[in-house]
């Protein structure tokens, strides 16, 4: 992905703006889109599976979770201006609707690969927004 | 738009699990739907202003809040299993994100009709989060 | 909705750049945004149905018709500069995906309000898409 | 990103149902997400440019693209049951609204950077839609 280069070339960054908060931040938009992709194709999966009708509750997490993970890896792209409390509140919800759909899908991820790669897209996903979140001092809340 | 009636027509409605909180929630759905577009079509007519160059902070806040507001009208869509948690991250990150744009489109309402409707739109989303947030027990952080 | 009320608002609006395909554009943009949302509240309601795994095709249409309507709905809404030819290629695409989720869905018409009532917003928003091209000039494949 | 594991681990993905589109579809999902995370950087860039006045129409098109690619990049992701006609209608929005994207941003690439990464990120997924195109069969308009 693009996305160190597209940081490094925001007319902003030559002034030296962005501090150290820049990488964090790019780990955490490339691991939100990843998961965000990852999320989707695993509820597709969970799906096509037989046993569909036991899998609705990691469905839901799927889909809200990638819900969320556009939106943070889209709003968490701008540096224009500012918009701090926005993005810290959007990494909160990030960092904990991946927790929770790390944790339901790793109790299928011992009998099907799409859910196993899917809690490792979203635990790294909700490491990022952690250490991001940090970067950027702290929660609000 | 069929919110409500989506609401009611959800197998888990007739056993009356949702409760009280199923008016403020299709509400606040409405309010983000609208919100989104509003705040869509503000960014695309302050980039067409002759002074768009003062109006850039005003076009962040915009497109931040669209991107929250759809985000945040799907995942408050779902009903199946539960995810408490993202739901009420979210409303608490969209209620913050209307707020904001509330106030910078406000600063411009007088002489941009845009902004005016645009303040108007973020400003019942941000009433709508509030209300859904204390119906479904009020904010954890 | 405020989408009529914002294209008023658009600085090229007072230009009469815009002539009569306002109309019908607006009420394709408030189409789509419905449809997205009934689209995905029928997704979910699929999921919580009992016969979950004969639904799959059915949840598959309503999740991409609802994430083809709120791109269609959001690029609609855009009037600086021009970007025609992506604009119709959306709607083409849009009023596909509404034909085919409203066909599926009104196969289960009879026994679920949620598919009956998605059918009826996907029916709309198919309508309103193509009356929306044809303002624009018509198809372009 | 987890792209090409994701479909591998798809249900159907054993039953050898999916054939050689993977792969192409897999490239054309992955430079979707990055293509969206570009233009959405690059249309803030160009918010931050002292001549914003100029680059109106760039923004457009970045704003268009990146939401054209979101949508095209969930909608590939998914493969449960059959909705070829609306994949292959979001291919060819997405191939054109990369295309132009591509062509804007490449007319401002000697002194932008962000564009001339844009330009890029734009081009390697306009022609990764051509090539998931032809691997399901080609244009259908």
């Amino acid at each position: 992905m693009h996305v160190q280069q597209m940081i490094g070339a925001h007319p902003g960054a030559a002034a030296g703006v962005q501090g150290r908060a820049s990488e964090a931040l790019a780990r955490c938009i490339e691991a939100a889109f990843d998961c965000a992709q990852a999320c989707t194709a695993c509820a597709d999966a969970c799906l096509a599976e037989p046993r569909v009708s036991e899998l609705t509750q990691c469905i839901r997490f799927d889909l809200d979770c990638a819900d969320v993970c556009v939106a943070t890896g889209t709003v968490a792209s701008r540096r224009t201006g500012s918009d701090a409390p926005v993005v810290r509140a959007l990494l909160q919800a990030c960092e904990e609707a991946c927790r929770l759909c790390a944790q339901e899908c790793g109790r299928h991820a011992h009998d099907m690969a799409h859910c196993r790669l899917c809690a490792e897209a979203c635990a790294m996903c909700a490491r990022a927004c952690a250490e991001a979140l940090a970067d950027l001092g702290g929660r609000t809340h």
